[in-house]
Protein backbone atom coordinates (compact mmCIF):
# COMPACT_ATOMS: atom_id res chain seq x y z
CA UNK A 1 0.00 0.00 0.00
CA UNK A 2 0.84 3.53 -0.51
CA UNK A 3 1.31 6.28 1.73
CA UNK A 4 -1.13 9.21 1.96
CA UNK A 5 -1.01 12.57 3.26
CA UNK A 6 -3.24 10.85 6.12
CA UNK A 7 0.37 9.11 6.67
CA UNK A 8 2.67 12.41 7.27
CA UNK A 9 1.31 13.28 11.02
CA UNK A 10 2.49 9.46 12.30
CA UNK A 11 5.76 9.74 10.40
CA UNK A 12 6.46 13.34 12.56
CA UNK A 13 5.16 12.06 15.86
CA UNK A 14 7.68 9.33 15.27
CA UNK A 15 10.54 11.35 14.75
CA UNK A 16 9.61 13.73 17.77
CA UNK A 17 9.18 10.30 20.10
CA UNK A 18 12.61 9.00 18.90
CA UNK A 19 14.05 12.65 20.41
CA UNK A 20 12.55 12.50 23.57
CA UNK A 21 15.48 11.16 25.86
CA UNK A 22 18.15 11.41 23.10
CA UNK A 23 21.07 13.38 24.22
CA UNK A 24 20.59 16.28 21.95
CA UNK A 25 20.08 19.70 23.25
CA UNK A 26 16.65 21.51 22.22
CA UNK A 27 18.50 23.34 19.28
CA UNK A 28 19.88 20.19 17.77
CA UNK A 29 16.60 18.51 17.89
CA UNK A 30 14.57 21.51 16.31
CA UNK A 31 17.14 21.28 13.49
CA UNK A 32 16.85 18.07 12.97
CA UNK A 33 12.65 18.12 12.66
CA UNK A 34 13.17 20.63 10.51
CA UNK A 35 15.54 18.66 7.97
CA UNK A 36 12.64 15.75 8.58
CA UNK A 37 10.04 18.41 7.64
CA UNK A 38 11.94 19.45 4.44
CA UNK A 39 12.79 16.04 3.53
CA UNK A 40 9.07 14.81 3.58
CA UNK A 41 8.03 17.67 1.47
CA UNK A 42 10.31 16.64 -0.95
CA UNK A 43 10.48 13.04 -1.11
CA UNK A 44 8.22 10.57 -3.64
CA UNK A 45 5.06 9.58 -1.55
CA UNK A 46 4.31 6.35 -3.96
CA UNK A 47 6.50 3.93 -1.55
CA UNK A 48 4.77 1.75 1.27
CA UNK A 49 4.78 4.35 4.71
CA UNK A 50 8.35 2.08 6.44
CA UNK A 51 9.91 3.38 3.31
CA UNK A 52 9.43 6.70 4.29
CA UNK A 53 10.12 6.29 7.98
CA UNK A 54 13.10 4.35 6.89
CA UNK A 55 14.71 8.09 5.72
CA UNK A 56 13.26 9.57 8.39
CA UNK A 57 15.11 7.04 10.90
CA UNK A 58 18.36 7.39 9.12
CA UNK A 59 18.25 10.84 9.32
CA UNK A 60 17.53 10.23 13.28
CA UNK A 61 20.45 8.22 13.61
CA UNK A 62 22.68 10.46 11.32
CA UNK A 63 22.35 13.70 13.15
CA UNK A 64 22.01 11.79 16.92
CA UNK A 65 25.37 9.86 16.21
CA UNK A 66 23.21 6.73 17.90
CA UNK A 67 23.37 3.65 15.45
CA UNK A 68 20.53 2.21 17.60
CA UNK A 69 18.58 5.10 19.42
CA UNK A 70 15.83 2.83 20.36
CA UNK A 71 18.13 0.37 21.82
CA UNK A 72 17.22 0.71 25.73
CA UNK A 73 13.47 0.46 24.65
CA UNK A 74 13.95 -2.86 22.96
CA UNK A 75 16.23 -4.24 25.68
CA UNK A 76 13.02 -3.02 28.20
CA UNK A 77 10.74 -4.04 26.15
CA UNK A 78 12.40 -7.97 25.56
CA UNK A 79 12.90 -8.26 29.64
CA UNK A 80 9.02 -7.40 30.11
CA UNK A 81 8.08 -9.82 27.74
CA UNK A 82 10.54 -12.89 28.76
CA UNK A 83 9.35 -12.19 32.65
CA UNK A 84 5.88 -13.04 31.42
CA UNK A 85 6.32 -15.70 28.95
CA UNK A 86 6.30 -18.65 31.33
CA UNK A 87 2.72 -18.04 32.70
CA UNK A 88 1.51 -16.98 29.23
CA UNK A 89 3.05 -20.16 27.88
CA UNK A 90 1.43 -22.49 30.89
CA UNK A 91 -1.84 -20.81 30.15
CA UNK A 92 -1.70 -21.72 26.42
CA UNK A 93 -0.63 -25.16 26.61
CA UNK A 94 -3.55 -25.45 29.33
CA UNK A 95 -6.13 -23.95 26.39
CA UNK A 96 -8.87 -25.61 24.45
CA UNK A 97 -7.04 -24.24 21.11
CA UNK A 98 -3.14 -24.02 21.56
CA UNK A 99 -2.41 -22.89 18.23
CA UNK A 100 -5.50 -20.41 18.64
CA UNK A 101 -4.49 -19.28 22.15
CA UNK A 102 -0.81 -18.69 20.87
CA UNK A 103 -2.12 -17.10 17.77
CA UNK A 104 -4.38 -14.82 19.74
CA UNK A 105 -1.01 -14.35 22.03
CA UNK A 106 1.28 -13.26 18.91
CA UNK A 107 -0.97 -10.84 17.95
CA UNK A 108 -1.48 -8.96 21.19
CA UNK A 109 2.38 -8.82 21.47
CA UNK A 110 1.97 -6.38 18.34
CA UNK A 111 0.58 -3.73 20.64
CA UNK A 112 4.67 -3.48 21.50
CA UNK A 113 5.28 -0.86 18.39
CA UNK A 114 7.21 2.30 18.95
CA UNK A 115 6.15 3.27 15.24
CA UNK A 116 2.43 3.44 15.48
CA UNK A 117 0.90 5.50 17.40
CA UNK A 118 -0.09 3.88 20.54
CA UNK A 119 -0.36 4.64 24.10
CA UNK A 120 3.64 4.93 25.31
CA UNK A 121 2.44 4.01 29.08
CA UNK A 122 0.67 0.65 27.70
CA UNK A 123 0.68 -2.22 30.50
CA UNK A 124 2.06 -4.85 28.33
CA UNK A 125 0.70 -7.82 31.00
CA UNK A 126 -3.17 -6.29 31.22
CA UNK A 127 -2.77 -6.36 27.56
CA UNK A 128 -1.57 -9.61 27.07
CA UNK A 129 -4.57 -10.94 29.42
CA UNK A 130 -7.40 -9.52 27.50
CA UNK A 131 -5.80 -11.86 24.62
CA UNK A 132 -7.10 -15.06 24.90
CA UNK A 133 -10.62 -13.47 24.73
CA UNK A 134 -9.73 -11.68 21.59
CA UNK A 135 -12.33 -12.02 18.67
CA UNK A 136 -9.69 -13.92 15.43
CA UNK A 137 -11.60 -14.56 12.35
CA UNK A 138 -11.63 -18.46 13.57
CA UNK A 139 -11.84 -19.79 9.74
CA UNK A 140 -8.37 -17.54 8.24
CA UNK A 141 -7.03 -19.02 11.27
CA UNK A 142 -7.62 -22.51 10.54
CA UNK A 143 -6.77 -22.02 7.39
CA UNK A 144 -3.36 -21.00 8.26
CA UNK A 145 -3.19 -24.29 10.66
CA UNK A 146 -3.45 -26.19 7.98
CA UNK A 147 -1.43 -24.31 5.90
CA UNK A 148 1.04 -25.15 8.63
CA UNK A 149 0.23 -28.64 8.87
CA UNK A 150 0.89 -28.91 5.23
CA UNK A 151 3.90 -26.81 4.65
CA UNK A 152 7.65 -27.77 4.84
CA UNK A 153 9.32 -24.45 4.36
CA UNK A 154 7.45 -22.06 6.50
CA UNK A 155 9.16 -18.61 6.61
CA UNK A 156 8.17 -16.43 9.31
CA UNK A 157 8.15 -12.35 9.35
CA UNK A 158 9.12 -10.92 12.56
CA UNK A 159 8.38 -7.63 13.73
CA UNK A 160 9.48 -5.49 16.95
CA UNK A 161 11.50 -6.31 19.93
CA UNK A 162 9.78 -7.51 22.68
CA UNK A 163 6.65 -8.48 20.57
CA UNK A 164 9.41 -11.75 18.96
CA UNK A 165 8.89 -12.96 22.75
CA UNK A 166 5.49 -13.10 21.91
CA UNK A 167 5.74 -15.16 19.12
CA UNK A 168 7.61 -17.84 20.63
CA UNK A 169 4.79 -20.04 21.48
CA UNK A 170 3.65 -19.84 17.69
CA UNK A 171 6.76 -20.61 16.19
CA UNK A 172 7.06 -23.73 18.78
CA UNK A 173 4.16 -24.76 17.51
CA UNK A 174 5.03 -23.92 13.70
CA UNK A 175 7.96 -26.25 14.23
CA UNK A 176 11.87 -25.18 14.62
CA UNK A 177 12.84 -27.96 11.84
CA UNK A 178 10.63 -26.14 8.98
CA UNK A 179 11.06 -22.80 10.36
CA UNK A 180 12.79 -19.43 9.27
CA UNK A 181 12.30 -16.32 10.97
CA UNK A 182 13.65 -13.00 9.71
CA UNK A 183 14.26 -9.94 10.96
CA UNK A 184 15.45 -6.58 9.90
CA UNK A 185 19.14 -5.90 8.73
CA UNK A 186 20.00 -3.35 11.11
CA UNK A 187 18.30 -1.20 13.89
CA UNK A 188 15.25 0.90 12.84
CA UNK A 189 12.50 2.13 14.59
CA UNK A 190 11.74 -0.69 17.72
CA UNK A 191 12.17 -3.11 15.21
CA UNK A 192 13.87 -6.81 15.94
CA UNK A 193 17.33 -7.12 14.44
CA UNK A 194 19.75 -10.18 15.15
CA UNK A 195 20.83 -8.89 18.46
CA UNK A 196 17.15 -8.65 19.59
CA UNK A 197 15.99 -11.90 18.47
CA UNK A 198 19.16 -13.31 20.19
CA UNK A 199 18.26 -11.79 22.95
CA UNK A 200 14.33 -13.05 23.03
CA UNK A 201 15.51 -16.12 23.11
CA UNK A 202 15.06 -17.19 19.25
CA UNK A 203 18.52 -17.98 18.41
CA UNK A 204 18.64 -20.81 20.38
CA UNK A 205 15.35 -22.66 19.31
CA UNK A 206 15.02 -21.45 15.43
CA UNK A 207 16.77 -19.89 12.59
CA UNK A 208 17.59 -17.12 12.51
CA UNK A 209 18.23 -14.37 9.29
CA UNK A 210 18.29 -10.70 8.76
CA UNK A 211 16.52 -9.84 5.98
CA UNK A 212 19.34 -6.92 5.05
CA UNK A 213 17.39 -4.15 4.65
CA UNK A 214 16.83 -1.08 7.52
CA UNK A 215 13.04 -0.55 6.07
CA UNK A 216 10.73 -1.23 9.26
CA UNK A 217 8.93 -3.59 7.12
CA UNK A 218 9.73 -6.16 4.28
CA UNK A 219 10.45 -4.14 0.89
CA UNK A 220 11.96 -6.60 -1.09
CA UNK A 221 13.65 -3.81 -3.27
CA UNK A 222 15.43 -3.47 -0.33
CA UNK A 223 16.29 -6.72 0.74
CA UNK A 224 19.38 -9.01 0.38
CA UNK A 225 19.48 -11.51 -2.51
CA UNK A 226 19.28 -14.11 -0.17
CA UNK A 227 16.41 -12.98 1.69
CA UNK A 228 14.68 -12.94 -1.22
CA UNK A 229 15.39 -16.04 -2.68
CA UNK A 230 14.52 -17.46 0.72
CA UNK A 231 11.28 -15.22 0.59
CA UNK A 232 10.19 -17.31 -2.83
CA UNK A 233 11.18 -20.15 -2.21
CA UNK A 234 8.93 -20.55 1.04
CA UNK A 235 5.85 -22.28 0.28
CA UNK A 236 4.15 -20.80 3.18
CA UNK A 237 4.79 -16.69 4.20
CA UNK A 238 3.41 -15.13 7.76
CA UNK A 239 4.71 -12.00 8.06
CA UNK A 240 3.96 -10.08 11.87
CA UNK A 241 2.74 -6.42 12.32
CA UNK A 242 1.28 -3.37 10.43
CA UNK A 243 4.87 -2.40 9.24
CA UNK A 244 4.86 -6.28 6.88
CA UNK A 245 1.43 -5.70 5.92
CA UNK A 246 2.15 -2.18 4.33
CA UNK A 247 5.17 -3.37 2.41
CA UNK A 248 4.15 -6.67 1.62
CA UNK A 249 -0.08 -6.36 0.62
CA UNK A 250 0.62 -6.07 -3.05
CA UNK A 251 3.39 -8.85 -3.27
CA UNK A 252 1.69 -11.38 -5.57
CA UNK A 253 2.20 -14.46 -3.76
CA UNK A 254 0.09 -16.19 -0.94
CA UNK A 255 0.79 -14.43 2.45
CA UNK A 256 -0.66 -14.97 6.19
CA UNK A 257 -0.48 -11.66 7.82
CA UNK A 258 -0.81 -11.33 11.33
CA UNK A 259 -1.05 -7.72 13.16
CA UNK A 260 -3.25 -5.19 15.69
CA UNK A 261 -4.63 -2.42 13.46
CA UNK A 262 -3.00 0.81 14.46
CA UNK A 263 -3.88 3.79 12.55
CA UNK A 264 -6.98 4.71 11.05
CA UNK A 265 -5.33 4.58 7.43
CA UNK A 266 -4.89 0.89 7.62
CA UNK A 267 -8.10 0.24 9.43
CA UNK A 268 -9.77 1.96 6.12
CA UNK A 269 -7.66 -0.57 4.09
CA UNK A 270 -8.63 -3.37 6.34
CA UNK A 271 -12.46 -2.33 6.50
CA UNK A 272 -12.09 -3.02 10.32
CA UNK A 273 -11.45 -0.60 13.43
CA UNK A 274 -8.54 0.10 15.02
CA UNK A 275 -7.60 -2.29 17.86
CA UNK A 276 -8.97 -5.29 15.64
CA UNK A 277 -6.81 -9.05 16.11
CA UNK A 278 -6.05 -9.58 11.99
CA UNK A 279 -5.67 -13.14 10.43
CA UNK A 280 -5.35 -12.50 6.79
CA UNK A 281 -4.65 -14.56 4.19
CA UNK A 282 -3.67 -12.32 1.15
CA UNK A 283 -3.56 -14.60 -2.16
CA UNK A 284 -2.29 -12.32 -4.77
CA UNK A 285 -2.07 -9.29 -3.75
CA UNK A 286 -3.25 -6.09 -6.03
CA UNK A 287 -0.32 -4.18 -8.30
CA UNK A 288 -2.70 -1.26 -7.40
CA UNK A 289 -2.06 -0.63 -4.00
CA UNK A 290 -5.75 -0.80 -3.71
CA UNK A 291 -7.63 -3.84 -2.60
CA UNK B 1 4.79 29.67 25.77
CA UNK B 2 6.54 28.76 22.62
CA UNK B 3 6.32 26.44 20.14
CA UNK B 4 8.59 23.47 20.89
CA UNK B 5 9.20 20.41 17.95
CA UNK B 6 7.23 18.19 20.19
CA UNK B 7 4.21 20.37 19.23
CA UNK B 8 4.98 20.14 15.45
CA UNK B 9 2.99 16.55 15.14
CA UNK B 10 -0.03 17.95 16.14
CA UNK B 11 -0.16 20.45 13.56
CA UNK B 12 0.49 19.16 10.40
CA UNK B 13 -2.66 16.24 12.43
CA UNK B 14 -4.71 19.83 12.31
CA UNK B 15 -3.97 20.31 8.77
CA UNK B 16 -4.85 16.60 7.69
CA UNK B 17 -8.06 16.89 9.73
CA UNK B 18 -9.05 19.85 8.17
CA UNK B 19 -8.65 18.07 4.68
CA UNK B 20 -10.80 15.11 5.73
CA UNK B 21 -14.43 15.91 3.80
CA UNK B 22 -12.61 18.46 1.80
CA UNK B 23 -13.61 18.38 -1.30
CA UNK B 24 -9.65 18.49 -2.52
CA UNK B 25 -8.84 15.42 -4.69
CA UNK B 26 -6.09 13.26 -3.47
CA UNK B 27 -3.82 14.67 -5.51
CA UNK B 28 -4.21 18.44 -4.31
CA UNK B 29 -4.59 17.43 -0.92
CA UNK B 30 -0.95 15.86 -1.14
CA UNK B 31 0.39 19.23 -2.67
CA UNK B 32 -1.36 20.83 0.37
CA UNK B 33 0.52 18.74 2.90
CA UNK B 34 4.05 18.93 0.71
CA UNK B 35 4.11 22.60 1.18
CA UNK B 36 2.89 22.98 4.87
CA UNK B 37 5.24 20.89 6.02
CA UNK B 38 8.00 23.00 3.62
CA UNK B 39 6.25 25.81 5.45
CA UNK B 40 6.68 24.95 8.99
CA UNK B 41 10.52 23.83 8.15
CA UNK B 42 11.06 27.77 7.51
CA UNK B 43 8.84 29.39 10.08
CA UNK B 44 9.64 31.30 13.02
CA UNK B 45 9.07 28.60 16.09
CA UNK B 46 10.17 31.12 18.93
CA UNK B 47 6.04 32.20 19.23
CA UNK B 48 2.92 30.79 20.60
CA UNK B 49 1.38 27.52 19.30
CA UNK B 50 -1.68 29.10 17.89
CA UNK B 51 1.14 31.52 16.00
CA UNK B 52 1.99 28.97 13.61
CA UNK B 53 -1.28 26.76 13.58
CA UNK B 54 -2.86 30.35 11.81
CA UNK B 55 -0.56 29.91 9.59
CA UNK B 56 -1.29 26.68 8.67
CA UNK B 57 -5.07 27.47 8.83
CA UNK B 58 -4.41 29.81 5.98
CA UNK B 59 -2.88 27.92 3.71
CA UNK B 60 -5.65 25.37 3.64
CA UNK B 61 -8.30 28.37 3.21
CA UNK B 62 -5.71 29.46 0.17
CA UNK B 63 -6.09 26.09 -1.23
CA UNK B 64 -9.36 24.94 -0.33
CA UNK B 65 -10.72 28.36 -1.46
CA UNK B 66 -13.16 27.59 1.63
CA UNK B 67 -13.78 30.91 4.29
CA UNK B 68 -14.68 28.61 6.99
CA UNK B 69 -13.63 24.78 6.73
CA UNK B 70 -15.06 23.45 9.74
CA UNK B 71 -18.34 25.28 9.27
CA UNK B 72 -19.85 22.45 9.68
CA UNK B 73 -18.53 20.83 12.18
CA UNK B 74 -19.25 24.11 14.28
CA UNK B 75 -22.19 24.08 13.52
CA UNK B 76 -23.25 20.33 14.45
CA UNK B 77 -20.98 21.23 17.84
CA UNK B 78 -23.56 24.25 18.67
CA UNK B 79 -26.59 22.49 18.13
CA UNK B 80 -25.20 19.48 20.09
CA UNK B 81 -24.40 21.85 23.01
CA UNK B 82 -27.68 23.81 22.42
CA UNK B 83 -29.66 20.28 22.89
CA UNK B 84 -27.83 19.83 26.19
CA UNK B 85 -27.80 22.86 27.46
CA UNK B 86 -31.57 23.46 29.52
CA UNK B 87 -30.70 19.77 31.54
CA UNK B 88 -27.10 21.27 32.13
CA UNK B 89 -28.67 24.48 33.39
CA UNK B 90 -31.08 22.70 35.65
CA UNK B 91 -28.71 20.34 37.21
CA UNK B 92 -26.26 23.59 37.70
CA UNK B 93 -28.70 25.29 39.41
CA UNK B 94 -30.08 22.57 41.49
CA UNK B 95 -26.40 22.04 42.39
CA UNK B 96 -25.51 22.90 46.10
CA UNK B 97 -22.82 25.44 44.74
CA UNK B 98 -23.95 26.57 41.67
CA UNK B 99 -20.66 28.92 40.44
CA UNK B 100 -18.68 26.34 40.94
CA UNK B 101 -21.05 23.99 38.65
CA UNK B 102 -21.42 26.14 36.11
CA UNK B 103 -17.20 26.45 35.92
CA UNK B 104 -16.83 22.39 35.81
CA UNK B 105 -19.34 22.53 32.71
CA UNK B 106 -17.76 25.48 31.18
CA UNK B 107 -14.19 23.57 31.32
CA UNK B 108 -16.02 20.06 30.52
CA UNK B 109 -17.14 22.22 27.31
CA UNK B 110 -13.36 22.67 26.27
CA UNK B 111 -13.27 19.22 25.44
CA UNK B 112 -15.29 20.52 21.93
CA UNK B 113 -11.97 20.98 20.06
CA UNK B 114 -10.81 20.17 16.63
CA UNK B 115 -7.15 22.01 17.15
CA UNK B 116 -5.73 19.35 19.79
CA UNK B 117 -5.72 15.76 19.61
CA UNK B 118 -8.73 14.64 21.39
CA UNK B 119 -11.28 11.43 20.26
CA UNK B 120 -13.04 12.74 17.35
CA UNK B 121 -16.13 10.60 18.55
CA UNK B 122 -15.79 11.90 21.71
CA UNK B 123 -19.45 11.69 23.32
CA UNK B 124 -20.03 15.24 24.58
CA UNK B 125 -23.19 14.35 26.61
CA UNK B 126 -21.28 11.44 28.66
CA UNK B 127 -18.34 13.97 28.87
CA UNK B 128 -20.74 16.83 30.32
CA UNK B 129 -22.27 14.14 32.52
CA UNK B 130 -18.56 13.32 34.02
CA UNK B 131 -18.51 17.22 34.29
CA UNK B 132 -19.99 17.74 37.77
CA UNK B 133 -17.67 15.53 39.52
CA UNK B 134 -14.21 16.42 38.30
CA UNK B 135 -12.06 17.71 40.95
CA UNK B 136 -11.27 21.51 40.33
CA UNK B 137 -8.60 23.73 42.70
CA UNK B 138 -10.81 24.46 45.36
CA UNK B 139 -8.75 27.77 46.13
CA UNK B 140 -8.53 29.20 42.58
CA UNK B 141 -12.46 28.41 42.18
CA UNK B 142 -12.79 30.95 45.13
CA UNK B 143 -10.57 33.16 44.32
CA UNK B 144 -12.34 33.37 40.68
CA UNK B 145 -15.33 33.97 42.06
CA UNK B 146 -14.24 36.37 44.56
CA UNK B 147 -12.77 38.33 41.47
CA UNK B 148 -16.16 37.89 39.80
CA UNK B 149 -17.59 39.75 42.57
CA UNK B 150 -15.44 42.76 42.79
CA UNK B 151 -14.78 43.35 39.32
CA UNK B 152 -17.15 45.75 37.05
CA UNK B 153 -15.54 45.03 33.94
CA UNK B 154 -14.87 41.65 32.99
CA UNK B 155 -13.51 40.40 29.71
CA UNK B 156 -14.02 36.67 28.87
CA UNK B 157 -12.02 35.53 26.05
CA UNK B 158 -14.37 32.68 24.60
CA UNK B 159 -13.01 29.51 22.78
CA UNK B 160 -14.58 27.35 20.30
CA UNK B 161 -17.83 26.97 18.80
CA UNK B 162 -20.26 24.91 20.75
CA UNK B 163 -17.68 24.96 23.65
CA UNK B 164 -19.42 28.38 23.97
CA UNK B 165 -22.87 27.02 24.60
CA UNK B 166 -21.35 25.38 27.81
CA UNK B 167 -19.95 28.64 28.95
CA UNK B 168 -23.43 30.19 29.05
CA UNK B 169 -24.28 29.25 32.95
CA UNK B 170 -20.96 30.85 33.80
CA UNK B 171 -21.38 34.01 31.92
CA UNK B 172 -24.84 34.62 33.00
CA UNK B 173 -23.45 33.94 37.02
CA UNK B 174 -20.85 36.39 36.19
CA UNK B 175 -23.29 38.86 35.22
CA UNK B 176 -24.17 40.38 31.69
CA UNK B 177 -24.10 43.79 32.32
CA UNK B 178 -20.24 44.05 34.19
CA UNK B 179 -19.27 41.35 30.93
CA UNK B 180 -17.49 41.61 27.58
CA UNK B 181 -17.07 38.23 26.06
CA UNK B 182 -14.22 37.99 22.91
CA UNK B 183 -14.19 35.64 20.04
CA UNK B 184 -12.24 35.45 17.07
CA UNK B 185 -11.76 38.35 14.15
CA UNK B 186 -12.55 35.29 11.31
CA UNK B 187 -12.90 31.55 10.96
CA UNK B 188 -9.67 29.90 12.28
CA UNK B 189 -10.28 25.68 13.28
CA UNK B 190 -13.72 25.41 14.87
CA UNK B 191 -13.16 28.81 16.77
CA UNK B 192 -16.09 30.65 17.82
CA UNK B 193 -16.60 33.86 15.47
CA UNK B 194 -19.10 36.51 16.24
CA UNK B 195 -21.48 34.33 13.78
CA UNK B 196 -20.55 31.29 16.14
CA UNK B 197 -21.35 33.44 18.80
CA UNK B 198 -24.85 34.43 17.63
CA UNK B 199 -25.99 30.61 16.63
CA UNK B 200 -24.87 29.77 20.31
CA UNK B 201 -27.21 32.23 21.66
CA UNK B 202 -24.81 34.82 23.31
CA UNK B 203 -25.28 37.62 21.61
CA UNK B 204 -28.78 38.04 23.01
CA UNK B 205 -27.38 37.80 26.06
CA UNK B 206 -24.13 39.54 26.34
CA UNK B 207 -21.98 42.16 24.66
CA UNK B 208 -19.76 39.90 22.34
CA UNK B 209 -17.10 41.47 20.63
CA UNK B 210 -14.31 40.00 18.00
CA UNK B 211 -11.02 40.11 18.56
CA UNK B 212 -9.72 41.44 15.17
CA UNK B 213 -7.43 38.37 14.97
CA UNK B 214 -7.17 34.89 12.80
CA UNK B 215 -5.22 33.26 14.91
CA UNK B 216 -6.64 30.47 17.37
CA UNK B 217 -5.83 31.99 20.97
CA UNK B 218 -5.44 35.28 21.88
CA UNK B 219 -2.23 37.46 20.05
CA UNK B 220 -2.33 40.63 21.23
CA UNK B 221 0.13 41.78 18.48
CA UNK B 222 -2.31 40.65 15.52
CA UNK B 223 -5.47 41.85 17.80
CA UNK B 224 -7.36 44.97 16.65
CA UNK B 225 -6.38 48.08 18.47
CA UNK B 226 -10.01 47.97 19.87
CA UNK B 227 -9.92 44.61 21.57
CA UNK B 228 -6.16 45.31 23.21
CA UNK B 229 -7.48 48.72 24.72
CA UNK B 230 -10.30 46.60 26.09
CA UNK B 231 -8.31 43.66 27.55
CA UNK B 232 -6.11 46.12 29.07
CA UNK B 233 -8.49 48.21 30.85
CA UNK B 234 -10.85 45.21 32.14
CA UNK B 235 -10.51 44.90 35.61
CA UNK B 236 -11.15 40.79 35.47
CA UNK B 237 -9.58 38.52 32.43
CA UNK B 238 -10.99 34.85 32.35
CA UNK B 239 -9.98 33.63 29.47
CA UNK B 240 -10.87 29.88 28.03
CA UNK B 241 -9.05 26.86 26.65
CA UNK B 242 -5.70 25.55 25.69
CA UNK B 243 -5.03 28.15 22.53
CA UNK B 244 -5.75 31.06 24.89
CA UNK B 245 -3.27 30.26 27.30
CA UNK B 246 -0.72 29.38 24.67
CA UNK B 247 -0.80 32.49 23.95
CA UNK B 248 -1.52 35.00 27.02
CA UNK B 249 0.51 32.94 29.47
CA UNK B 250 3.38 35.27 29.76
CA UNK B 251 1.47 38.53 29.36
CA UNK B 252 2.37 40.27 32.44
CA UNK B 253 -1.29 40.58 34.26
CA UNK B 254 -3.57 38.60 36.21
CA UNK B 255 -5.19 36.42 33.86
CA UNK B 256 -7.83 33.52 35.34
CA UNK B 257 -7.31 30.63 32.32
CA UNK B 258 -10.24 27.71 32.22
CA UNK B 259 -9.36 24.76 29.91
CA UNK B 260 -8.81 21.30 29.98
CA UNK B 261 -5.08 20.19 29.58
CA UNK B 262 -5.05 18.15 26.01
CA UNK B 263 -1.35 17.95 25.35
CA UNK B 264 1.85 16.28 26.83
CA UNK B 265 3.36 19.93 25.97
CA UNK B 266 0.92 21.51 28.27
CA UNK B 267 0.93 18.88 30.52
CA UNK B 268 4.42 19.57 31.06
CA UNK B 269 4.25 23.31 30.96
CA UNK B 270 1.78 23.40 33.61
CA UNK B 271 2.59 20.30 35.64
CA UNK B 272 -0.57 18.01 35.22
CA UNK B 273 -1.48 15.08 33.35
CA UNK B 274 -3.59 15.03 30.03
CA UNK B 275 -7.47 15.25 30.93
CA UNK B 276 -7.05 17.56 34.12
CA UNK B 277 -9.43 20.22 34.58
CA UNK B 278 -7.42 23.72 35.12
CA UNK B 279 -8.82 27.20 37.00
CA UNK B 280 -5.07 28.70 37.43
CA UNK B 281 -4.26 32.25 38.21
CA UNK B 282 -1.27 34.10 36.10
CA UNK B 283 -0.39 37.44 38.14
CA UNK B 284 2.32 38.26 35.93
CA UNK B 285 3.39 35.70 33.29
CA UNK B 286 6.87 35.36 32.66
CA UNK B 287 8.57 36.78 29.69
CA UNK B 288 10.78 33.79 29.10
CA UNK B 289 8.41 31.67 28.44
CA UNK B 290 8.67 28.84 31.63
CA UNK B 291 7.28 29.55 34.48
Amino acid sequence: MYTTFQCIPCFIRQACDALEGADLGEGAAEALIRRILALISKLDWSVPPPVIARQIQRAIREATGDPDPYLRKKLAANATALALLPAIEKRIAASDDPFLAALQVSIAGNIIDLGAKVDRDIDVEAFLEGAFEAPIDPETARELQRAVASSNNVLFLADNAGEVVFDRPLLERIGPDKLTVAVRGSPTINDATLEDAARAGLCERFHVIPNGSDVPGTWLDDCSPDFVARFRSADLVIAKGQGNYETLSDEPRQIFFLFLVKCAVVSEKTGVPSGTYVVKRIATGSPSGKE
